[in-house]
């Protein structure tokens, strides 16, 4: 382990003394503690840091920046606000924690939106705000907040690291924390934890930093929750008794999917087996993975904007069964609430369970992955059931297949709104900037009209695109910082933000620090301000709707683009559109801004016009 | 009362329905208790509100945007960070509340770093978080977070408004909540706010919003707390037995001064009367009024750069009276920790009390104006003490006045480093824009140089220029947005803002909306980085001073200021900086960035010189 861990040193000047190793060097600093954060950190794999300057971190900014576990990898962005969204974007692509390092003050307020997402979301985030000494709290001394427990309910645990290591008890404590604040980090459900650092003066250390090779480190060992075989026994007896059967899939990571086929998902063929109908929001990376989506549906917001009431009536389950976190679909959160079914099956490892659609029967309390194949296991073959149930579950299938075919007709058919020579605008754009993304991309979605237009459209098949979006919280303020976290996560992979003007301005700051992403790809959609406050009902019927609600707002990102040095693809015509995607699209070039720019009241025509097409499809 | 709030009527389509106006209207919608919010804030005297636009705050927009009593003084801020300092920034000028209003969601978390800064820095906002209903949080349903009680320690209080307000119980809570949160706002010490308030759908009122002209008013009136005469003696007594006193005066705004002004302040002879020295930092906004400059000291942090310990011990106090909030300068801090006086009284009407010295030993319980002049009541007058304790206290102000003259000498001699064809560089620079500073001028100093060079530097006197900081928390954060309020609040008022880099781009988005601020002033220090670090021992000894201390950022505000219609003077020259000056502060052409381009390192080795200088004056 000590050798791996070394295997990358750093400069001589901040090398390791290795002759100094020990735990029991007598010269230990009285900072000791703070240098074994890194060591612990990097002893559970954590590889990624983001650090905003300051001086009160600086024990903490010097002991990530020597250490050799992250060279590389320890990155500085000033604002505080991107930094946490930046670190959120790396652990959602690499699925392990990222540690945060902010100095006192209000620094660590600015992290608030991202932690609140990650909290939702449930993204391991190991924050360490540097803090003045409890003392010095309430003093007036300069740049001093209260920062205990300074994410009050949106953290999973803040911990108050001790001022003071001199009492062996103390020093234990330190590394307890530290180990208790990353272990609770990922144990399911996993998020944000703080560690609140109170700093005495010096902080810069006048010997070189000894890295404790001793220091203790807990691991919590993932033990899986089984359903024993008498509970699988009775839900497969339920499962079977019911012809009507929804799955549905909330925001979820691709690896519930890869995992399912890793533990030979294949032997079982999913539909054929549950007969069930499977329906998964662009963000429950279900339908977009080539191994599923030929039983999957996707269409669900055209297909619930399009059905009547007695359509709906068909459409209704007798048993639900849910996986994952928030749905985008608003409309089949509300179908689901007005048609509840008799049962609802929530599949979820730990913590609190929400009831979204107000039918909850039965918490299944184990993992996703585990919880689905313990239901392949337990239920009947749909072959081998009765015909008279072989064919109400053939005949439910047969009615959401053929609503989802209406609905892909809306967009698909060759007379389609979206295909029979469209105005230019925003909705269009989106359907065929997502007809050319490239393979294997890690596709970003901002709130709040980029990640509804494409629930709509739903994602293409067959390129294994992976979609993130901020649905914890579903905020706009961190949308851009995300995606800048993932590329810096995976240069090698395609990531692409489709991203609208308010959300985009919002987080300019995502572009600001020193790690060039020439992977990453914003697609803006410009409409001067909010446009979505134009498509629905209430705001736009306001005398107000302009000044109040739609943000007004002049900004084009060609300044932003040469702040940063990115490449500005503008477009206001299908001409230009299909000249600029492939040039924007490919892995060649650097990071791209591709800027749409549409007329807001031109959307509102089409949106329009789209909820015609909708209703006349299923008339 | 009626007619005043109603002598602005909105356009017809806006206009309040006179004919419905009465408490007990049958047709009450059931967001009556809502629309009754902006009614209370009139009534008790609340005029500006800045709002961040959503969909579930809309009621509340649409409630204030209808409301007479705000016409031109409603503005939309997109960014909720920006919107809050934006706020903060005119409550400062104003020395009234503003009203937040913004979505559900993290919306809310964006105004956190602000709430703290009012909530140390003493400044009056009442902030509205719309919110979804009580049952749908937790259950995974869109833009839904844990808003209950969400600034934790940094707000004065957090208010639940009812969900529901059906009950007469529950409306007669509703008006209650909203009463006492503005009272809380303002009654000492003022601050921040929250009235959390759930709304459940549908937002958009089908009749005219209707404003209850019954709405129950509770006022708070601000009785002061009288030092009773028998204390008064006493603390005059004690006063009056010593002869080393000193007054240091915190962050105060120029009211306090006012105020003694108008109670007759000139029948006493301040220094006459007390025979003590009166020392303010630049925040203090007392030694920059010309009925005080003349006896008030603002060099103290040249003075305790210079001091040998020995000439430390003569200048230290043996009472020690302070008023105010934080101090800039750090040095004066530790003298009065290192040479802690006997005694320490410090003034200050309510709330917890810091003992920012570590040597308080009273506190009197009462208005700083109050406190002040009970003192120059209670205490004899100097020429009636007997001489020796007369020669004393002059030995006492003689000490500090040829100490303070050293100071003077540093900067002002004729060949002084500041005067003697030094190299270009922000310290200089600075030094010359002071001096050319408009009279009557709201001066904003950012954090962390600007505020630090500043108050080495004073304040230029007999201009009666107010100064402004965000010295409650020391963020960076805020500081454009603050000086961008202030702007708005005060247009007939040149506002300056004085920032580095730093702290400029990471509040670009203050500028990010459609109010003109032609009276703002924009002073930019551009040295590409964090220059604060190379300048202070510690960091700029570490061999990751650059990457991961100084911040190094290649923008400049070019591209910033053609985003926003700013003038824009670059300068790199003393040539430059003489032929833009005066172009620049003149109040006519609207709103304008000067940006100063200085090298670090040139600044470093000035900031060096002057150290030396600093020495030699006092060697």
């Amino acid at each position: 382990m000590l050798r791996l861990l070394l295997r990358t040193p750093g400069s001589m000047r901040h090398m390791l003394n290795m002759t100094s190793i020990s735990s029991t060097c007598p010269i230990m600093s009285s900072l000791q503690a703070v240098h074994n954060i890194p060591e612990i950190c990097a002893r559970h794999g954590i590889t990624d840091v983001v650090l905003s300057p300051g001086s009160r971190s600086a024990p903490l900014t010097l002991a990530f920046a020597r250490h050799p576990a992250y060279q590389g990898k320890l990155r500085v962005v000033p604002d505080e606000r991107a930094a946490a969204f930046i670190a959120l974007g790396i652990a959602q692509a690499t699925r392990r924690p990222v540690v945060l390092v902010c100095t006192s003050g209000t620094a660590g307020l600015n992290y608030a939106p991202a932690v609140a997402e990650a909290f939702f979301q449930q993204i391991p985030l190991l924050i360490l705000t540097a803090d003045r000494p409890p003392e010095w709290i309430d003093q007036l001394d300069g740049q001093t907040i209260r920062q205990r427990n300074l994410y009050g309910a949106h953290a999973k645990a803040a911990f108050d690291f001790p001022p003071d290591t001199s009492h062996p008890d103390a020093k234990w404590h330190a590394g307890r924390i530290i180990n208790e604040a990353i272990n609770l980090t990922q144990a399911a459900p996993a998020g944000p934890v703080q560690v609140n650092i109170p700093l005495r003066e010096p902080f810069y250390p006048k010997e070189e930093i000894v890295y404790d090779q001793d220091v203790k480190i807990i691991r919590e060992e993932g033990a899986m929750q089984q359903i024993d075989s008498t509970l699988a026994g009775k839900l497969g007896n339920l499962f079977d008794s019911y012809s009507r059967i929804l799955f549905v899939f909330g925001q979820q990571s691709g690896q519930l999917w890869q995992n399912l086929l890793a533990r030979k998902w294949d032997d079982y063929k999913l539909e054929e087996t549950m007969g069930a109908v499977f329906v998964g929001d662009s963000i429950s990376n279900v339908t977009s993975n080539e191994e599923f989506f030929d039983v999957t549906h996707n269409l669900q917001d055209i297909v619930m904007a399009g059905s009547s009431d007695e359509q709906k009536a068909l459409l209704k389950p007798e048993l639900l069964v849910t996986v994952g976190l928030s749905l985008i679909s608003k409309s089949l959160k509300q179908f689901l609430r007005q048609y509840p079914a008799q049962e609802h099956w929530h599949i979820q490892a730990a913590g609190e369970v929400p009831d979204t659609f107000k039918c909850l029967t039965t918490v299944i309390r184990t993992d996703p992955t585990e919880g689905i194949l313990m239901l392949l296991n337990a239920v009947t073959a749909e072959h081998l059931l009765p015909e008279q149930k072989r064919k109400e579950r053939e005949a439910y299938r047969s009615t959401w297949d053929q609503a989802t075919f209406k609905a892909s007709q809306v967009l698909h058919a060759e007379n389609s709104i979206f295909n029979a020579s469209p105005a230019f605008g925003e909705f269009v754009v989106m359907f065929r900037c997502l007809q050319n993304m490239l393979a294997n991309t890690a596709l970003h979605l901002a709130n709040s009209m980029a990640v509804r237009y494409t629930n709509i459209l739903g994602i293409p098949q067959g390129k294994q695109i992976e979609v993130f979006a901020n649905r914890g919280t579903s905020g706009i303020d961190g949308c851009t910082s995300t995606a800048v976290g993932a590329a810096l996560a995976q240069p090698e992979r395609p990531v692409v933000l489709l991203t609208g003007d308010v959300a985009f301005f919002y987080d300019r700051n995502a572009f600001w620090h020193n790690y060039p992403t020439p992977n990453l790809r914003v697609v803006l959609f410009n409409n001067h301000g909010g446009g979505i406050f134009r498509l629905i009902d209430g705001p736009r019927q306001q005398p107000e709707l302009e000044e109040f609600f739609e943000t007004r707002q002049t900004l084009t990102a060609e300044n932003t683009a040469r702040d940063f040095g990115l490449r500005y693809f503008p477009v206001s015509t299908f001409a230009e559109l299909d000249a600029a995607l492939p040039v924007f699209f490919a892995m060649e070039g650097g990071a791209a801004i591709l800027e749409i720019f549409t007329d807001s009241q031109t959307n509102a025509a089409f949106f329009e016009e789209y909820r015609k097409a909708v209703k006349t499809a299923f008339a």
